[in-house]
């Protein structure tokens, strides 16, 4: 229905489009369909008995102030915890360095608000996480792909792109969204320098560091950057982002942004125009959960589930993908990124997998150039293992279908018809 | 500190200033002072028994559901609930026009990302809500106001406003923030025609409107616009804002937006990028506070709490205010707006205040155009009637003092002085 509305949306909103994909997606919700679709975390994990007694345990000790407006920077106690926290990672900050966020979401706003222009380039990781391309597509950014391989971020690709001098470089180094890839060390220590050589900055998004499965733990971009310097972190290239979501819960909606004490006011002055602040109720219950050491040993268990489910999806896609299909191997996170036969479309097999009860998210919206459409992101964390192993094997046989209706072409037609 | 960041503002940025008068209001905080200067709901009517109840329910009986990723629309439970109030009131809509924000400033913000190009006019009262101007000054807005008065809106000013095409016109019809004024009803209607005359959708902004504690409730200008069209509400003209801030607890930041569902779908697409959904905890919380019919009867009480508020300020300013100030008379809401002498400067006043431990908002930043230098703000929800009193009692004195020092120019010089 037409109404005084109509014509008057704002142009950065005609790139605000429903996809196609996120229509399809709405079917899923089908009580026997198997969903590796979603980034959720297991809600088996959810530890409701200490949510319940921090909650009771804040709304009788901090009394109405846990329900007041409180300050747009957050709560100062959990500001110093999580700088007491990012300190064992060699992330050496202060409180006023820290702003808290409405998830990492909103720290992606509130950058692009702060930083992006019309018309701005930002150079990212091809595929990269959909909601920094939603984000910054609202601030009318242009995008520039660097493509990835097993070590993450390809170097090679790195220099021109840094060259033709873009606002800002974002990456996901561990166990990427959507990829499951995580850079390796030289890849690190090789795009911090180019950076510097560059003066080009950093938004390093780390929501799944600490869900490593094996593997050693690799230095942040942001403690390289310090090291490199001989500074002290965050005096500059690198502003580092991270969450609540997958370590306790999603539905708190809390992330924190670490940066220059500089960048930090302009967010604070940006987030006051925004939401005011974030929530009071649920930034003191998550610190009343953490403060005690539960989060710490609630971490490892979610590793040994998580590891676990991880396992029993490579297990199964071993077992049921017929040949022709690739995928990644993560060493932590929620994701594996799957790659079919370059002739095949992931929203087709989408349409298909839906009928047969189990769903994939395909990977083409996580490029910011529209190509992958070959590709699927699968996530683990979600479902159990003997749900993984049937969903794995229902999608598998979608898979091998549609290879026999549409074999390889031939090299040639290939060519020919791409 | 210079880092890399530091030359990379976006243009829209250098409009965003931590302002003189918020640096001031830092210095609020020792424990003797008596503040009207926030929007601060008074701590002791927060439900904190119900709360503690609610949080207990909704984790035992919504389990991992109520901390899991939730949709962006809102939890449909409680836009139905929103749905059947509003229809206490005649708005008529479905949870379909319903989109739950993270507090109504983020709705304000939603909307400037979803309709307002830069360089775009929108039509506010002057003074209006200040969150709004600072919302919409990210998008590079232009404001054109429109003077106030007893009534509201003056509406001998609007014509030449609504006839220079703006994108939307601002209002807040109830107990204005911060004048505390109403708009009568004639002004909503002749408002109401001029906009549909000229085709100038609105934007009406509600957060206190069930706050009243004298006189009649007003129509609101949804529902006067849909019967001015003999049509439904909201299938045209007016985007309609309201809060549990008020009523509830802002600490939950929990608001929502009544719009077209064309307005909705984009808003929806906008917070995707913005923060994906408003927490889900939270939402569950109100929903099982207000479902039972609790929050109707918490709103009664707060009323009586707050109208008692209303009268000890308006004795306690007709008591301690010197001759030459004046002051609205606020039907409902939170605030009392004081003019004083014009040649006074309320940002002096407050600097002197402070020292003899009272405060309040200036009234200058409330203006589009930066005017109204002798206007104050005074909220009357937070402090004691007790506290009010001798808070009023002591800036009535600095008033006197600044009035003694400077006393009124004659007319000459004044016009000159200007």
């Amino acid at each position: 229905m037409e109404t005084l509305w109509s014509q008057r949306f704002a142009l950065r909103t005609r790139r605000m489009q429903s996809s196609a994909v996120r229509e399809l997606l709405k079917l899923t919700e089908k009580p026997d369909l198997i969903s590796f679709a979603g980034g959720l975390p297991a809600p088996e994990v959810f530890p409701l008995a200490q949510f319940r007694e921090a909650a009771e345990c804040v709304l009788t000790q901090s009394g109405p102030q846990s329900l007041q407006y409180s300050t747009t920077e957050g709560c100062y106690a959990l500001r110093e915890m999580i700088a007491r926290h990012a300190a064992r990672y060699g992330i050496v900050v202060q409180p006023e360095n820290i702003l808290i966020t409405s998830g990492s979401q909103q720290a992606l706003d509130l950058l692009g608000k702060v930083f992006v222009n019309s018309g701005d380039r930002i150079a990212v990781e091809r595929p990269t996480y959909l909601g920094a391309l939603q984000a910054w597509n609202a601030y009318q950014a242009q995008f520039l792909g660097i493509g990835m391989d097993d070590e993450g971020m390809r170097t090679d690709e790195l220099e021109s792109v840094l060259r033709s001098g873009p606002k800002f470089l974002y990456a996901l180094p561990n166990f990427q969204n959507p990829t499951g890839v995580t850079m390796s060390l030289k890849r690190r220590a090789v795009l911090i320098e180019m950076a510097d050589h560059y003066g080009v900055p950093i938004i390093e998004d780390d929501p799944y560091g600490q869900l490593r499965y094996e593997g050693e733990h690799l230095p942040s971009l942001a403690v390289m950057d310090a090291r490199a310097r001989d500074s002290k972190p965050l005096s500059g290239n690198v502003i580092y982002l991270s969450t609540f979501s997958k370590t306790l819960a999603p539905g708190l909606r809390l992330a924190w942004v670490v940066a220059p004490v500089e960048v930090i006011q302009k967010l604070v002055q940006a987030k006051q125009g925004t939401d005011l602040h974030t929530g009071t109720f649920v930034q003191l219950v998550a610190y009343e959960l953490a403060r005690g050491g539960f989060l710490d040993k609630h971490v490892q268990y979610i590793r040994s589930v998580y590891g676990a489910r991880r396992d029993a999806i490579l297990a199964a896609l071993a077992q049921h993908m017929p040949a022709g299909v690739r995928w990644t191997k993560p060493q932590g996170g929620l994701f594996i990124w799957a790659i079919l036969p370059e002739h095949l479309d992931a929203t087709d097999i989408l349409r298909e997998a839906i009928e047969e009860r189990v769903a994939f998210v395909p990977g083409s919206p996580f490029y910011d150039d529209g190509s992958g459409k070959n590709t699927m992101r699968l996530n683990f964390s979600n479902a159990t293992p003997e749900k993984i192993e049937e969903g794995i094997a229902r999608l598998g046989a979608v898979v091998r279908r549609a290879l026999e209706r549409q074999p390889e072409m031939a090299p040639q037609q290939a060519a020919t018809g791409k």
